[in-house]
């Protein structure tokens, strides 16, 4: 089949690769019908994953048909439209027994090198998915590949952020970073009853963008955003500040912004070791910070569900639809942010 | 002053009565600005509530101007607008203190008689507000009366039967019963996450009023709301029932409509000493009952925000506005269903 | 091999019938070591449960050591010792991935007939358990078998009733019936941080075993429980009630003992098809209403830490150790209620 | 009257200084019947709080006995015994109304100096105590002075941080440094459900208080406590830390012992400004970081009745009993780690 492979740093091609096959009784083969590139295939771009050999197929955005089902797979037929999580998780370990899905014994991450489990991506004509039953969901009727295709990464974990936040409804949040995953936790946080949402980045469009979406546009290069916010919420600052970005200034802006009582909820990726973390301030604040990477299995139902009933419209940040070939460009553009999200159609 | 009295059966008159004074230091004394008919009114009305005698004013919905602080008074001041809880509630004893202001050891419900704490009601052009600094909240900023009117009762009491249903995101519901509450609960449960939400009314009129909040409508003299809910929701039944009408046949129809492990929140005020709950069939079924009055103090400052954010417009329900000297005629079209609900207009 | 067969009303023989096989990749075959007689064991016992045919094997409360597994069971292997749930979930379904493993899609209870999933029983040599990594649970190290027993079943039970209640800690709580589940909610309540816990039973045995394990005891024969309870919670009545019976006066007796903004939750399983709701009651004192059967999957992690941590002591409902053989004299002292609860050795 | 009195570094003198008078209709005057110094008093004493003049009165633990009400106090009456929250709130703000007390827009701490309301403090003959239907509670029938004391302080303290931590029962948790506050969440953490509580100090006898009260004890001189608690949890780390100390170490510490998932809570008072927090570690793990000063106001209750039912006795860390006269010795004990913690008898 044809897949996009690693090369090294700043190159992945489109080649011929082996099929993919059942190594597990509950693994699924896909027919890929619909990826994405990721942000986060960025840091493989870049070289800064460790594990990543050439030659491994990328991605881990997907939807697809189930083409052969492992002997143990209850909840698959061929045939079927699936939307799956960028990492698999086994179901019953502890872990997963938790809830923990992102921490399961048996886990890792499609498409992220030997040091997430060894597993082939899905930027590819074909994919196979261990543990099917728990990383897989059936695209609810009535939705395209498109608007299902984010439930199982950057939706999900945007949403899940907000979630993590214990966001109540009614409450005021600040999404720092208007990226996809910014945008999808602006969509997110109205989706489940914030009574405004500020969306704070350094790109106007990106504000732009989130104010169309429902959210106050606070366009950080033009505006103080402590100050804007503040004028906003009776001078208190946020209920809820999502951080999406991961840097330690965007850190330090989200606990100005917060509301003595309030929550720092972080999803931005990072590559720092360490924060300087307010410490005193935070101790007469009674703050909480919840950081964490995605848990896909356990807030993917519910991310659907909201899709499925016309709560949130994923598609809004795609801005390129190309083709398995066209791939490598797709990779160029979006990491020289000349586009959005960038959608792979595969048939 | 003049104010709506009750007088009997049937009969309520606007008449002059004596202006409120200060008799706690708790006490705010109101201007009524803006006033409306409830649901539970017509229960005084038909005399169904024991302790209302002739003479005693009606109403516990209401905006107004705060006109005099009583000395304790701490969060108010002349000439504030403010909104209020239907029901007041001392803030400092045993339920309060837990939050279930509702069962406030002090409380009462104004306009309500005797065994309700004996308050006067508030469809007056002056109306006296115990503790007020736990039962008033001001109005905020950019909101009309009208708009913030409802956070005062209906709203909220829909609203929280939504809460106490233990809503998640991505849920649905089915409403039962969409009068004034009813839609209140359609619009409190799409603030908050619902993915779907069914409408369901004897009347077609009420549930297309519904389906242009964003519900499916579901005529239930039409169609068999349980087949149809079961058809939606892949033969599973909803997450959650808001019950908002009262009687046996409603509560009945939401057991029915509940999937396993779901929940029914009642509301609906009713006149019903007993029901026949499903003992058995709840048991396996694994099922959470939960009914009682509204909690006002609870959630009224989420639901100011939600509105105040543009996430609920609660004047949809509002057919008819008129003076405070056509009350006695708003009473009767209410109470013959010739209106929707009817505000009253004092300035 | 031998095992304990349903042979008619009061009617249980020890019998040979065929050893169990692996019919699923998921089943795990058990060598049973420890079994126990449940109340539930004696609807079965009764004839009251459609669908229990005479020579099926009964019981579902077990401790065993694994024989065989299937290919597809990650998470045990030869040899492990085990405690197992009395019902079967597949953990992929709608319902568990909610965490409603008690309405399993694929679900069933072992040894309960063909009306729950035509499962043997786990009174018997050896056992069948089916979806066996999310049915099963090692024992944890340095627990016998009869001190991991009943978190499979009564345990939990209780253990997630208190739960459902949703008890917080330094609330009050009422267990109604102090029969083998009674005392389980008694120690799990007292385990999770209830203040205070009212043990009411008719049998004042019963209440003094409570009273041992750190409740008050209320001996419902000679003292008015409403009026004992009341004085003791300051006028107020508790939090939360456990009703651990399942019959309309006991349930009748939870809505007297409950304070205002309580939870009732209900556990005891009936045989009442309806129960006359005191629904004009409810509404007004705001209360929550939780009925369901046991969901073990959900709890049964916690239960055995809190077991294994010295927390809770199950043992002591024991009262009789019988072989095998002796089990349908273990029916007969147990259902005349000679016995408390009688544990079958094995092994 | 007699009074603790600061009056620079390292010096506070027993003086006579004017009774407190009733100052706002909310105030109660007590007199002063059981005080205490607390870990935080030693932050004046080393004169590290800025806005502590010469000549105010110290301290914020305390039970007395109500000797004039306000106008506006309507829990109280004059003979009841009280203890009262080292921190006041006015219980009406928009804080306080979320239950964020600790954060009142007119709160302030007893006896702590000019940048904290300016309240005098209660190590003395009688006390002025602001917003007194919201700061104080009655002593529970039954109850010593003594018993008491610490729900208003260090043992509410110590419940808010389990509390703030979400633990589940079953969980295990570890408490880092085990001074009074440390103690007290031992005994916390037990009470509402922690299957297992691990005990980490320095000073062996510290830990061995812990191991009296039920917990299991790792002298952390002695013993590598990230080993230790790594056996003791299969590998996995503890579900919750109890960080009680507030110092860099000790939160590394925390970081390290906590399992993927978990959640580290922090309460020991700092003078740290930054923390150089594990942002990669944190971010993989998906952890909780929850830091804050206590909200007595929210847990006092909760904590007075676990006190009454006899499930935490906070006496257990009283090493010395002194009289008003003897405090100035009382804080050089202390503040040398001499005593654990100093009670001061009045009458």
């Amino acid at each position: 089949m044809k897949a996009v492979t690693f090369q090294g740093v700043g190159d992945v091609r489109v080649e011929t690769v082996n099929d993919p096959v059942i190594k597990d009784p509950a693994d699924v083969i896909l027919r890929v019908t619909t990826a994405a590139i990721c942000g986060s295939d960025l840091h493989l771009y870049h070289g800064k994953i460790p594990g990543m050999l050439p030659g491994m197929v990328m991605g881990h955005e997907y939807v697809g048909i189930v083409e052969e089902v492992g002997p143990q797979v209850r909840a698959f037929r061929k045939g079927d439209r699936v939307v799956g999580a960028f990492h698999v998780a086994c179901g019953c370990c502890r872990q997963c027994r938790r809830g923990a899905y992102n921490q399961c014994e048996r886990g890792g991450v499609l498409g992220y090198g030997m040091a997430f489990g060894n597993l082939e991506g899905t930027q590819a004509e074909y994919a196979r998915i261990p543990f099917a039953d728990y990383t897989l969901r059936k695209v609810p009727e009535g939705l395209t590949d498109e608007q299902a295709l984010f439930a199982g990464d950057i939706l999900t974990t945007a949403y899940g952020a907000v979630r993590n936040s214990g966001l109540s409804p009614g409450e005021t949040v600040a999404v720092v970073g208007c990226g996809p995953v910014g945008i999808m936790a602006v969509m997110s946080a109205l989706a489940v009853g914030a009574s405004k949402v500020f969306a704070v980045d350094l790109v106007r469009e990106r504000t732009e963008l989130a104010a169309r979406l429902g959210a106050i546009p606070v366009p950080s290069k033009e505006v103080n955003p402590v100050s804007k916010i503040n004028e906003w919420t009776d001078g208190e600052g946020v209920d809820v500040v999502i951080e999406a970005v991961g840097g330690p200034a965007t850190l330090q802006l989200a606990f100005e912004l917060v509301r003595g009582g309030g929550r720092v909820s972080a999803v931005g990726v990072t590559s720092e070791d360490r924060f300087a973390f307010p410490l005193m301030q935070s101790l007469v604040k009674d703050l909480t910070f919840r950081i964490g990477v995605a848990n896909i299995h356990r807030d993917i139902d519910a991310v659907l569900a909201l899709v499925r009933g016309g709560r949130i419209d994923p598609t809004v940040v795609v801005t390129h639809r190309i083709s398995l070939e066209e791939a490598p460009e797709g990779y160029r553009l979006f990491d020289q942010r000349q586009a959005g999200k960038v959608v792979i159609k595969l048939n």
